[in-house]
């Protein structure tokens, strides 16, 4: 079974990067399902699960007010736990997928993955999420670069919570790629080239 | 004009992958010809050229004693000088080509290159290290690993001296390649297909 897992910076597109590579390679894409599913186990709203399911608990201030609770009742450590649950059970249904976020190099490391980490520049960021926005939430500039920050720094100390390490340090992922400037579709096929290039060399191994 | 950097870690494959990637794009490959041009100009010899070409002057011990030297004197400094003049009249040259170190990512910045860093596991640049080590020159593990240790610690102070930045941060590459356990000649197509993919942007921009 080949799991390609996809860690990404707020805006830079690496959710559409997953499903095209997706797409590409003929594995399942996994992403509002995991959400799901960890809503129906932790009996929590899929708003809820798929907000605290990338930041830890305790983080932003929503979480913080809750953390006197004994861990157990602790809906943003419900939510961690329910998630870990959650891709286990995906991962042992033995098909090959594109898993999105939710630190699932982390939780499926013995698995083997490949790990992608997508990132950006910052005006390519705020651009993306400024064209992505729904009508009527367009925030303003300085408000969505800090909104930008702010979902990073969750996920960045999420990381950190389930892994000791620091998020986006190249050494713990297998490819790094900048998506400032390019086109996610035309470099789509040469990303699932990549895939198929280092599963083929793990399974020789 | 295309200009292809990469930067890499001491063993991680990263001359063997600009190789490949040069011969596949059909583009000129870039590396002893600088030596041996950065020799003739600065007077000094090709050996001293290639180490200095990628080490801070004054960096290690041997190039320090001289610094007290005027700087259009010291010899590390005259090698880095004549460097920049070689790289950018490469780069007036008009043909495409792939560079291999020497901080032609921020000497040939004006040109819009685009920069990969390729990088590996501890493990396994030793292990290509000790592949690749003439008969004869082994050294044992531990002064093997200094060895890389201390050459790229060399290629973060040339390149912080000329940029001002860290070497090795994603943010400075559009993609970063970890080859640790990978087969880069099955890799180098797809990575040339990266290439591509992303000067036919860069030209719709």
């Amino acid at each position: 079974m080949k799991i390609v897992t996809i860690s990404r910076e707020f805006g830079s597109g690496g959710r559409e990067l997953g499903k095209r590579l997706a797409q590409q390679l003929g594995f399942a894409y996994c992403d509002r399902e995991i959400v799901a599913a960890v809503a129906r186990k932790s009996e929590l709203s899929e708003e809820y699960a798929a907000r605290a399911g990338e930041q830890a608990p305790g983080f932003p201030l929503t979480f913080r007010r809750t953390l006197s609770l004994p861990a157990g009742q602790q809906p943003g450590m419900k939510v961690l736990l329910a998630q870990r649950e959650v891709l286990k059970e995906l991962a042992a249904r033995g098909e090959d997928c594109v898993i999105v976020g939710r630190g699932a190099d982390v939780v499926l490391a013995e698995y083997r993955p490949l790990n992608l980490f997508v990132y950006a520049a910052p005006e390519a960021k705020l651009r993306r999420c400024r064209e992505r926005a729904p009508e009527g939430e367009q925030l303003a500039g300085r408000e969505l670069s800090r909104r930008i920050r702010q979902v990073d720094a969750g996920r960045a100390q999420y990381y950190r919570l389930i892994s000791g390490r620091t998020w986006g340090q190249k050494e713990h992922y297998h490819l790094c790629v900048n998506t400032t400037g390019l086109n996610l579709k035309s470099v789509a096929p040469w990303a699932a080239g990549f895939v198929q290039s280092w599963f083929r060399e793990e399974g020789s191994l």
